[in-house]
């Protein structure tokens, strides 16, 4: 039967992944399997899981060459994986059974001769290792699944756009909330509120409002304390869609900026610009870093730029690729990254501005959206 | 100067756990060093680290035998550690350093001959053991760090204490707020918002708020599904505290429960009472399990109590000790634990009870505190 847009909308915002894991373990096959010769991948990371299988609570995903997909799920899990586990072998483990003996058998009874995982700890790499004898190979094959999952799919991009939507309300709240008075976590609470009444599926990572002094802190998180007339303030927060994560920073002041703190911001919001600009296809992620960089070098704070420019982010807030001086990484088409120069002066306080971007064919995509304005009240 | 009691309950609102780190390593040192033989503790987990340091963003912490405490941070956190790492050595970590080798290092100029660890990934193992060569020994010594981390001290005790209260005071607005039309996240958005207008630092995980035959699945999560009348409605939360977690979960009815709810119901809350009984000093947890599944195998239900009575609760959500059928712990004064017995039957709908307790000398003392009511509307 025809379904309209709409439904399929809605339908959409329910299974947003329906099919794509498949896929997904599609192109890992072509990739471990053909490229590579491995003739078996072990999914054992937890986010790993999460990209292929779509749902959480899995605990491993076993891809043979030859034989079916399998995910292992303990009972707490087990209805679920079995309702929202399309296409994949549902495999229960008992709580008094070990999972790496267990998924050794299996990789036994498929044949496998080199397997390649993700992510092992070292106690279940010595276990497995161990269950498997010398007849299978084991090799770590981590960078395979970013080459993957850094190059987001449509639907990917799709509820990336929406967490960012949802995100540039939050930070309309939170800039709307800030007045002296005010303590931190209220303004948490204002704005992670509107993100929740907006869809958010929760918080990207712990919200970020540093105040005063505390805003030179770059990971200052949130406490009880109240904003004072003329405090810079640092709001870093990103809502989530379908487990799809956003991350954006604005810089206010409360009340009337200072001429030093006008400065600066405008260096640091230049830095921005100058960066967004660098950001093409092919472009070496250490030139986009050093392009922003520079203005903040020429304008003499070099030393309180204290981090990289940016980082990958989708089903987690930082991943793959990495934009900072060492980065070996060069962007992609449908990478997602953030770009937030920063300058942070130890005792005065701290000034960064980030939005997340799709990397695209000519230009990058802006997904979070807000303005660049320093002054709340006017 | 004297400090009001007003003052010093402000005080300790900012710095929670003052010293408190130093005593925790010097615990650490006793265990490991005296009992152990150690002459070096390497600690890299995320959430150690955390313990032993009292702020996040450190990125690894060596304890010396003789010598002093040192921890290892990257640029981006080096500021707010020299803040906040009293009594702690801080080492900027540059971006282009590999920090294994950088620590290896110091090992060895500490002539650290037996060096205990947390927990490594096999890269950094690799990395670290290749460093150090063979004069020092390396040894995986993580259930040291949980002999600690699993008995609370006083100040724990009291964040946690703390967490719960906004714990309760969230369920109580979920409970306010389920009603026949309501959608799931918005159950999520305003027992969230209370919590953190009460003071929480942010949600100890991804509430849930499950209902239908949604709430059959135990971390069925939160979505955008109306609630409708005669819906179970599965609600499990937690707030947190300077990064102290509480753990909640209450399971209601929109509108009138049925015969076949309430009954079920019963079961699960007598299975929560009978192993609250049973939670005394020196119990075995899988007693304690025991009493409250025996409640549920004699109503028939067995099968449908999928997961273990309970866990450990404190920096983390899920850590030790474990109370199910196979743990092997015993109850220790101030551990803290869950004890969240629950019934799923897939197509019908899913019934748990938590409640977060204190193992105390004679009987536990109950964190979270909310009624037992199916019944949202009389």
């Amino acid at each position: 039967m025809y379904l309209s847009l709409s439904w399929r909308l809605i339908a959409a915002r329910h299974f947003p992944c329906e099919g794509e894991e498949l896929k997904r373990i599609g192109i890992l096959k072509t990739v471990a399997f053909e490229e590579r010769k491995f003739d078996g991948f072990l999914i054992a990371n937890e986010t790993n899981l999460l990209y292929f299988a779509g749902f959480p609570g899995t605990s491993c995903l076993l891809i043979p060459k030859k034989g079916e997909s399998t995910i292992y799920v303990y009972g707490v899990n087990y209805e679920q994986a079995r309702a929202e586990g399309e296409g994949l072998v549902v495999e229960l483990v008992k709580r008094d059974e070990d999972l790496m003996a267990k998924i050794a058998e299996q990789v036994k009874s498929f044949g496998i001769g080199k397997l390649a995982f993700d992510v092992l700890n070292l106690e279940n790499y010595r276990k497995i290792t161990k269950a498997l004898g010398r007849k299978t190979k084991l090799r770590a094959q981590n960078k395979l699944v970013w080459r993957l999952r850094k190059v987001k799919d449509e639907q990917e991009l799709g509820l990336m756009r929406e967490a960012a939507k949802m995100t540039s309300r939050g930070m309309e709240t939170a800039c709307e909330v800030i007045k002296p008075g005010v303590r931190e976590y209220e303004v948490a609470a204002e704005m992670e509120y509107s993100m929740r009444r907006s869809g958010s599926w929760g918080t990207a990572f712990d919200s970020i409002v540093a105040s005063g002094i505390r805003s030179a802190f770059p990971h200052g998180g949130c406490t009880d304390r109240k904003i004072r007339k003329g405090d810079l303030v640092v709001v870093d927060i990103g809502a989530t869609d379908h487990y799809y994560r956003s991350d954006m920073t604005r810089t206010v002041t409360a009340g009337k900026p200072s001429a030093k703190q006008m400065k600066i911001y405008e260096h640091v919001r230049l830095a921005q610009e100058k960066a967004f600009q660098a950001v093409k296809l092919g472009a070496r992620a250490r030139d986009v870093d050093s392009a922003s960089r520079k203005v903040i070098e020429e304008a003499g704070y070099s030393e309180y730029f204290v981090h990289g420019l940016g980082h990958g982010v989708g089903l987690e807030v930082h991943e793959a690729p990495t934009l900072n001086p060492e980065s070996k990484d060069r962007l992609m088409f449908r990478n997602v990254v953030t770009i937030e120069p920063g300058i942070y002066i130890p005792g005065f306080g701290g000034i960064r501005i980030e939005d997340t971007v799709i990397v695209g064919k000519r230009k990058p995509e802006k997904l979070t959206k807000g303005s660049y304005t320093l002054e709340t009240e006017p």
